[in-house]
């Protein structure tokens, strides 16, 4: 019996959840991949740099470490786990969308050690299809996608009518978005995860390279929450007018992530309301992969892209494919 | 550097878009999984089963077989390789849409070994997919599927008002359908991938089980080709009241195959034109994974479900991911 070793930073909703996960399937796993999942170590804020270090120092292999973190300050416990020979599997962006070297650096130690299919679109099968595509042979042309069920939910109301100012309020009261609200507006988490299918793709650049158009003024970021929901009304008039243009086009507004081998654009658009993202309802996710083999037709992958169940079951799934390499 | 041994059956259209994309594609392969992929031989229907016999008996490990042949004899050859120790990546359907116990006899043997993701929707993450879902846990309510791209395209023909004889007519002389359309037409195919489907659910059940309805009645089964579409037209009223009394309910017709803990049926279903499966176009397949986890909302993935190209590039990424796993 093998025996794949498991070292886990952060454990929050997400990070409980994947333990959770793990127990429960952990004979179901032993009976058909012959491996033994083993839990050495959870690690949190309250862990100090120099125990997590220890730890992953001195875990035996076959290991792997486990992000769930939301932070930017794991990056030299994962590269200290690929240099050890061990396993990364990342649901925390932030690793992967800082700089251009530590995304290549990480990719260097890591090669097919490094895992992160929940950093897009969480369970939904967007990073393993993307790289089969391009080590197949595929070429890519265009990657089109809605990767926030925030600002999904935000839109399919705007068509329905709804105001902009009342919608957001809608989806903050539901808890639908984040605590201050302009963590989903500025389009920030959009970014990143368009950054990561960038760098997958090749190119080289930075997060301030991507053309991010927020969805509200510049000027209402200097205010508190409350105020900021207070003013929110302000914009109702311009969302208002751009919805009503589109529907005279036949056209409905999506928050879209746009990649292509020369751009990389997140921002509000108005796109076809017959079109695989126009026709895009509610929270869902989409991811449209426009290639050279899938032309005509693309290649679509759709459904909840957040959710802590869903999420831990693809960094579960990331743990599994460590375990088969064993 | 590491190496993997390719032995592969069935050198057809599939089959040497196979070698072509992989030989294309070699380098890189070797750059990043820093594994060497070496065809050690090629057969045919020429071949003589001692010489397949031969050659996968003597093969150096690690190897992979690949099947892309349409051939029920191959299963002999795929065990024997498993039992070596060998992969085996099939895009042939038949040797898991046989009996039950081949199904299970090719599992036990391969576990990880044996991978098999074009034999539905073929370079569409389907497969994977699904095993991810249920080996983390995820309960599969229900798969429902448009698994035959000649059959969606003749629906989208019919929605639009055209004859059941015509559009099978304008379908053949495309080269849409088999050189005998009734191939397409009994939903065997389909039957077959809703099978492999069910039985990856964990179900017992055999081809004859499944409760499939042909397009076309059984007196039309003894006709040759000619005087069966000759006879098309027979069919053509009901048909036709089919789709009208379909519209009335703002439903559309589609060929749907639809697997569930219980039950697995494949035939013909009114279904509500603004559902996933209802808004499907033209010959793309789909899949929707309606299960605990992705409930409200499902999983959804769509697009080209064959062709010689994309059919090839999924059996390459099986190839890669026995790659990985050396």
């Amino acid at each position: 019996m093998k025996k794949l070793n498991i070292l886990h930073l952060g454990i929050g909703n997400v990070g409980r959840e994947v333990i959770r996960q793990i127990t429960q399937q952990k004979k179901a796993v032993r009976d058909s991949l012959g491996v033994s999942l083993d839990y050495q170590g959870e690690f949190t804020s309250k862990n100090t740099p120099e125990e997590i270090n220890n730890a992953i120092q001195n875990a035996p292999l076959p290991f792997v470490l486990i992000d769930t973190t939301a932070s930017e300050k794991t990056l030299p416990f994962l590269k200290l786990a690929l240099k050890r020979g061990g396993f990364v599997v990342l649901a925390n962006k932030k690793p992967l969308s800082g700089k251009q070297k530590d995304f290549d650096d990480l990719h260097k130690l890591g090669g097919k050690r490094l895992l992160y299919e929940c950093t897009v679109g969480a369970g939904l099968p967007v990073i393993q299809t993307l790289k089969n595509l391009i080590i197949t042979g595929d070429e890519i042309l265009e990657i089109q996608g809605c990767f926030s069920g925030t600002l999904g939910f935000l839109f399919s109301q705007i068509d329905e009518g709804m105001s902009f100012s009342q919608t957001v309020l809608e989806a903050k009261e539901k808890g639908f978005t984040e605590p201050d609200p302009r963590d989903d507006l500025s389009g920030m988490d959009v970014a990143r995860k368009a950054l990561i299918l960038a760098r997958i793709l090749g190119r080289k650049v930075e997060l301030d390279d991507i053309q991010l158009e927020s969805l509200y003024p510049e000027k209402l970021q200097k205010l508190n929450v409350e105020d900021f929901l207070k003013q929110l009304n302000t914009l109702d008039a311009s969302y208002k007018e751009k919805q009503e243009k589109a529907q005279q086009e036949n056209k409905v507004l999506r928050f879209v992530a746009q990649v292509t081998p020369e751009a990389c654009t997140v921002g509000l658009q108005a796109v076809d309301a017959a079109s695989e993202i126009g026709s895009l309802r509610g929270p869902d996710n989409l991811i449209v992969f426009k290639t050279k083999r899938y032309s005509q037709n693309p290649l679509v992958v759709k459904g909840p892209g957040a959710g802590i169940v869903v999420t831990a079951a693809g960094v579960f799934a990331d743990v599994l494919a460590a375990a088969k390499m064993l």
